[in-house]
Formats: structure tokens, sequence, C-alpha cells
């Protein structure tokens, strides 16, 4: 059995956890007890997980300073930004709480026997139920709002059903003091072990995604690593749904106006470099148009870049794929703006890398994701070439548009048609970072932004952990309480006519 | 190139159609036409496009006994039964009128500009658009409600795509010719060319799925057709949305107090024989409870087998399927109760057969669809065995429990769970076959059902063919009329709140 080791981002030291990678057996009985966990979450009801829901938030908070504090010493994020971190993700736990009361994402239905164009038909009812156990897979960059206490774990519990996280082995610590102060908050609702377990290992993941009882699978991670999980679920006699959220360039276009705009540099520079430009929404490219007004940007730009410190990365993987990353693209072309060498620590630091080329020269291989602190400008003389270059850039989770009001208006609605193409999400003079936790969000796109269509954040993401049943003239009794005809207390469908909740 | 044949199952006669297989070159030509003709779709909006609906139904309705006529000539189903499916179709095409109308669909969402736990949050609104040129493959066994004018071509328009349907080889004749009716509907609108367009031939299907301009595939047919659509799939750059409706053995289980029901012989041998047993929720396995009763309800249902006259299959496949699948049960040691020999006539014609095993005798293999007029009743002695026979039962579309007030009401309860597990419909007191075609209606389940949890009947199936967009501080002239403040024509959601349409 393998030994979990963690790594320090800040100074390279490995040390170990304690830990052990779970083996077949340990899988298995994780498993089965998180598979019967089930029931109790069933018999929660809605108020009941939505109370659960609620105090893994306080559970959590809690436990702030130990967490923020273990965080730390395995991201090499600062306290600040695991502060926020651990606000949005408790916040996160919250809303599914609402979510899950209000009642709406069940989508019930009932239509009544009717006489219809081809005869009589039954009483038909229809909601979405659980889908069973959920596999998921925790993100590096965010520790615990894509990790063991993250988005998919808030949304598959507000679903009901239990889930089994893979650490990410970038903060096994991390991941193992939040999967305790979830099961504190298990407990104190009097839930049995392992609602939500943890496996460590890759080996682990893929033979839990092959695993009868688990039902769906979730990851926010790379495209390699969302190959071998899909592979791992085609051994699988019957297929599950996998959700993954991989790789995005979030292209930014600036309009010729809006060039001009005072705290753009600002504002770009700490989208591109903040949290080390590890986020899955950092803008990796900045349409600019060329000429006196873009030159002025990009050089107030460049000052700041350079002027900024080195940051740690995540971990010597992620160190050495940018380090590569950035030297491929200036033999490619791409002109260096400001960066500075690696530098001469044992931690995995590097320095914020502003790259220039033209429009002209822009690749889809040129605009592919660079995770990190790095950004390609890509210079424009007519506004007119921008919708073709869009179509250069590979599908994004986002797309930003700049422009103001002395901006031409039809080349802002071609630009954001084309962008609204290629993208989940259209921002206009703003940045992709810092993404909303809300109702209406949507963090999801075209291929390889995501793998389907579906968000791993906002209140719609439980949607993926939900399955729909019917039921045909069912006696009363049988139904869930949702259906019966006298209750209303979240919105349904009847007869075709939405009627909103009571409550 | 290859010229497309139609052979007549009620003789077996092969001629020529005039039509040929799409090549390469057509194909792109009529993919490309259908991607520009979504730009039409956007343009009708919702009131239009749902015009454009109902127009199609009555289009088809025009062409009814010309429809009817060519569709009896190459399926060998009855005229009242092809009546009935296009009157069913056409309601299909006025149903998703109503869902687009209605507007609820768009799932549209607002979360206004707001003061969170981590600072200011940006305004963002979220809706659903059309995820693109949709391919839709036929089935054989509904040459109307699943095939080109089905649900998944009504509910793919709906949602504002144009379809590449991939006519079935089992009959291109009335492909073509609800092609035309469609057609006709939208040239009566003022549409363009293939809006809804048509190819011929099992290598143009596989090349329309591999296309960079289709967005979506829906399949209803075998688990062997899926397997080639996914490969084909598998081959592209980029992934998509593939939605397949599969295999269903749909469990009937009739407890003791239930067997002495009085209609039960009929209404069996009507579900499991209507349309030659050619129904993807034809019941092919019943519990039956050892004992008079049951022998009583057998053997009831063995004079109705046993003096039914045979059937037409749809092809030459189906048939040969169909007597190597009873011959295999046979052997497995599945008692005839009730079939004939191969008809000797040049058409594709079998005999309704009954088969009778003990519940000790089931298994997964037994208990797999046998697609045509053929039942296996499954004796029981003791209803607390039912459960474990469900589980080794495949996953299904639907499970169905007969059960009267003197039947158990704990038995029920267990058996409506154990079902739920296993299907996406539960049916009490009926059968599954007749798929009401409404709001409520859940027509999907576990793998091998279907591959994803997805409908493909009902108005909720329409979620298929779209994807969520998100727009943050987008400027109203940006924003879909649907997402502005000052629109109330549809359900949203705005600050958390369900807000009913006020049309």
């Amino acid at each position: 059995m393998n030994v979990v080791t963690t790594v320090d981002p800040r100074n390279g030291r490995r040390r170990e956890t304690g830990l052990l990678e779970t083996d077949d057996e340990r899988l298995e009985a994780v498993v089965a007890r998180a598979a019967r966990s089930a029931a109790w979450l069933d018999e929660l009801g809605r108020p009941g997980r939505a109370r659960l829901l609620d105090a893994i938030a306080t559970s959590l908070e809690a436990d702030r300073a130990d967490l923020i504090a273990v965080a730390e010493s395995e991201t090499g994020l600062s306290r600040a930004r695991l502060d926020m971190e651990l606000t949005r993700t408790a916040s996160q736990f919250r809303m599914f709480g609402d979510v899950v009361r209000d009642g709406g994402y069940l989508e019930a239905a009932i239509d009544h026997a009717a006489q219809t164009a081809i005869g009589p038909a039954p009483d038909v009812r229809r909601m979405l139920v659980p889908s069973g156990p959920v596999a998921v897979f925790g993100a590096s960059n965010f520790p615990f709002a894509f990790s063991v206490p993250g988005g998919d774990t808030a949304s598959a519990l507000a679903a009901g059903c239990p889930v089994i996280v893979k650490a990410h082995p970038s903060h096994p610590l991390t991941s193992r003091a939040s999967a305790i102060a979830i099961a504190t908050a298990v407990r104190g609702a009097g839930g049995p072990d392992d609602v939500v377990a943890l496996v460590y290992g890759q080996q682990a993941g893929l033979a839990l995604v092959r695993h009868r009882l688990v039902r769906a699978a979730a990851l926010t991670g790379s495209i390699g690593a969302a190959r071998a999980i899909q592979n791992a679920i085609d051994e699988r006699d019957d297929p599950i749904p996998f959700y993954a959220e991989l790789s995005s360039t979030n292209p930014i276009v600036i309009l010729p106006a809006a060039a001009a705009t005072d705290d753009l540099a600002d504002g770009l520079f700490a989208s591109f470099t903040g949290s080390g430009g590890q986020l899955c929404t950092k803008p990796g490219l900045a349409f600019v148009p060329s000429g006196p007004t873009g030159d002025t940007l990009v050089e107030a730009l460049r000052q700041r870049v350079a002027a900024a410190g080195e940051v740690v990365l995540l971990n010597e993987r992620i160190r050495d794929a940018f380090t590569e990353r950035q030297a491929a693209l200036e033999r490619a072309g791409a002109r260096p703006l400001a960066r500075s060498a690696p530098a001469d620590t044992a931690g995995f630091t590097v320095s914020p890398t502003l790259l220039e080329i033209d429009l002209t020269g822009l690749t889809s291989d040129l605009a592919e994701e660079c995770f990190g602190p790095l950004m390609i400008i890509v210079r424009y003389a007519d506004a007119s070439d921008l919708q073709a270059a869009i179509a250069t850039v590979p599908p994004s989770l986002t797309g930003s548009i700049h422009a103001t009001d002395r901006d031409d208006r039809a080349t802002v609605r071609r630009l954001a048609t084309a962008l609204a193409a290629r993208a989940g999400r259209i921002v206009f003079n703003g940045y992709p970072t810092g993404v909303r936790v809300a109702w209406a969000q949507h963090h999801g796109g075209p291929w390889p932004s995501t793998n389907s269509p579906h968000t791993s954040v906002g209140a719609t993401s439980i949607r993926r952990f939900l399955r729909p049943l019917a039921w045909q003239d069912a006696p009363e009794w049988v139904l869930p309480e949702e259906l019966r005809d006298a209750y209303h207390e979240i919105p349904r469908r009847v007869d075709g006519h939405l009627q909103p909740s009571r409550a």
C-alpha cells in the first residue's frame, strides 16, 4: 500500500501525511457505506437536507483557521484568498440549502388523466430523483470551492446523493480536514459515516468510477484526467454520466474606444495574475487595438507585470508545464513584453508573463489554455477582423467584451454572437474571474471547456445528479409527497400550467 | 452510389425507390444548408416557431391518406395503428408549439447585481439556447412518431435546432413523404430548404455525427446501432451529446389478489402483441403467482395467444432475430405455452408466443428484451421473493405493478422502490404500452433503456437540444428579449424567486 505524501509548494519540501492510498478492499467498504447512506439522505427529506447543508457551512466556518492554515501549506495560495474561498464555499452550501427548500429543482409535473386526440390517457406524474452515489474528483486550484467541500459535493448532497471524493494529491491534508468538518455536521444531524467519503490515490479514483454502485462522476481538471476517467467508465457494463470541466482560454476583446478606459490595465493585470493565474476563468488572451491608445494600455500592463513579484504555483507539475508552455509560445513567435527567468528557489515559483502577437499570427495552438500567470496580447488593426479571430480561439467557459458608448453597437452585437457560439458566459466590461455563485450562473461551455451542456457552478448544477422518474396512475400513498394533489409547497406544472409554490 | 430499395414485409418483395444513398458531397451540402437555416429558426422567435410546429402538424394531417398508405406498404403495420400514430405525431408537434409558447423550457433566470458574503457580485442572467444542428436516427417501429416527423425532430425544431434525419432503411419512402410534408409547412412559413433534411444510408449516418456542424444526435434503436454511432462520435475532436433510447424488458408484477382481476388476460395480451409486440414499452416479462388463481390467468392468456393470428414483423432482420431468440429461450428452459412454427409465407410473419418459467429459473439473460410478440410468464410462490427477482431484470423504460386493495401495501411500496431503481416510469394497474405524450411524461431509464438521464417523449425532451448560456452585466440591447427586465411573458427565476408568466 502506498503512503500519501504532501508537498509545500513554497519550499518544495515533501512530508508524509500518515494516510495510505485507498486499496480495493477499503474502497469497497467506503462505497458500500456511502451507498447505504442514500436512504438516510432520503429520510431527511428536503427540509432536513437543507438543514444539513446549512450545518456543513457552519462546521466549515468553525474550522476556518485550521482549514486555511493547512491549505496554505499545501497550495501556497495566500491566506486572504483562502479565507475568501472558504466563505464562498460555505455560502455555496447555504445556497443549495435554499435550492432544496425552494424545490423547483425537482421539476415536479402532474398531468391528470384526460381525453386526448387518440383516446383516454392515464394520470402521469414526473419529478427528478437522486441519481445515487456520486464520485467527485477535486481540483488542485480551489482546495475548498472545487474540492472536497466544493460545488460538486454540495450540489450532489443537495440532490440527495452520497458523495465519494477522490482527494487531489496536491492537498491531501486539506481534503482530510474538510471531510472531517463535513462529517462533524453529518454526525450532528444523526447521519451515518461516509455520507461524504474520501479516497486517496489515482488507482482508487479509477476503481471508483468503475464501481457498480457509483451512478455519476464529476471532475474539475485536465483533459488528460478526463480521458483517463472516461476510459475507466467505458469499461463498465452500464455507462454513467460524467461531468467534466476542463480547459478554457477565456478571450477578452477590447474595442478601440474601450482601450482608453481608466482602470483597464489594473483590471486585466488582477484578472490574469490573481491566485497565480491558476483559475479556470483566467483570461489567457486579450485583443487590444493597435495604435497609440492600445500601445498605452499595453505599456501600462507591461509595467504592472514587470513590477510584480514572483508567485508560487500549486505543484511541480503545474510549474513545469507553465515554464515549458512559456518557452514554446516564445519559440512560436510570441514577443515577451514582461517575464523573468525561473526563480532560483526550491519552491515552485514563476513570474507573471505578458506576451504579444499580431492578429495575423493568431493560431488555435497559440490560443490554447496556459495554466498560470500568463496572458497573450493580440494586437488588431481592424475590429471587423475580430469575429474571424474568435473562431480561431478554442471554445471557452467565458468570453468578454469591453466596449464603451463610442464603440460600434453592430460590432458588439456581432462579437457577442460569435462569443456565444464558443463560450458559456459572455461578460461585458468586466472580467471572467470571480465567478458568482448564484441561481442564474452558468459555468460550462462547448468542448473543451466542459464535456457536456451542464454547469458546475450555481443552482442548476444540481441537475447533474438527478434523474427523471414518472409515476402512472399511482395511488397517493405510493407517490412522493411533492407529487400528491394536495401538496403546494413547491412550484409544479399541473396539466401544463406552472403553479408557483404557496409556501 | 448505392440505390435505396424498400421491402414490403407482407410479401418480402423488394423494389427500387428511385432514391440514392447520400454521398459525402451531398451530405456536406445538406448539412451546410441545414446549419444556415438555424438563423431563420432564430428569427422566427418563439411565436413564429410555435406557428411552424402547428403548421407541420396540419401538413402531416393533410397528407394522412398518402402517408398511411406508403407506411403500410413498408412496415406491415395496420392502417388503424398507423392512423392513430399519425394523429399522435401531429398532436406531438402541437404540444411542442404549446411548450415553445409557454417559454418555461428556457429556464430563464436573472440575478441582479448584489452585495454578497465575498463582496459585490455582477448582474448574471441565464437561459437555454439552441444547441445547433441535430442528427436524428429514426426508428423502424414507429414510422411517424419516432421517425422523420417524430418526437426527436419536433423537440429539436421547438428548441430552434435544424434537423438532419438519417432515414430508417425499413421505410425510406415513408421517410421521404414525411419530409415533404414538413418541407411544405416550412415553405409555407417562408423558410429555406433543409430546415429538416433527410439523408439515406448507414455511411451517411455515421458521417453525419462526425460532421463538424452537427451539435447533437438522437437515436431510437438497438444497442449495436448506438455503439456504432458512439464510436463515430468518439472520432470527433469535440464530443457532442448523444441521446439514445435502446432496449427495455418492461416487467409487469401481478400480485396475488390482482391475479384474479377480470380483464387482466385481455390487457396483457393486447399489450404484448399489439403492433406485433414491436414497441419499446412492450411487457416482456410478467410475474404471475403460482397456484390456482395464477393458473387461471395463465390459461386465459394462453387461449388468447393460441387463437391469435400471425403478425407481420417490420423487416427480415427483426423476424430472424425473433425466431432465433424464441428458440434460444426454449433451449434455455422456458416452457412454450403457445406458439406456432414459422409460417410458410414469403412475408415476415411470426406467431405470438407465450413462454413460462419458474422464478428460480429467472436469469438476466432470459430477461433480456425480445423484440416482437413474445412474453415470458414468471411464476412465483412467494411475493417476498419479487424484490430480488426485479434486481435480476435488466433496467427498463418501465416497470408495472398490478395490485388490489387486498394486496399488501408494504409489498407494493417495496416493489415500487425496487422498480424505481431500475426503470424510468412506474405503472400501476395498467400497461406500459401507449405512452402518453404530455408535460409530465418520462420515457427513459437506467442503461440499457437509455444512455443518459433524459427523456425522448414529452415536453422535457426539448432539454436535449438546448445548452445554457449566461450573460454578465450585459446591456439590455444585447440581451435576448426573454432576459430583459421588462419582459414578463415567460416564467423566470428573478433573484432566486420564481415569477410566473404574466402572459
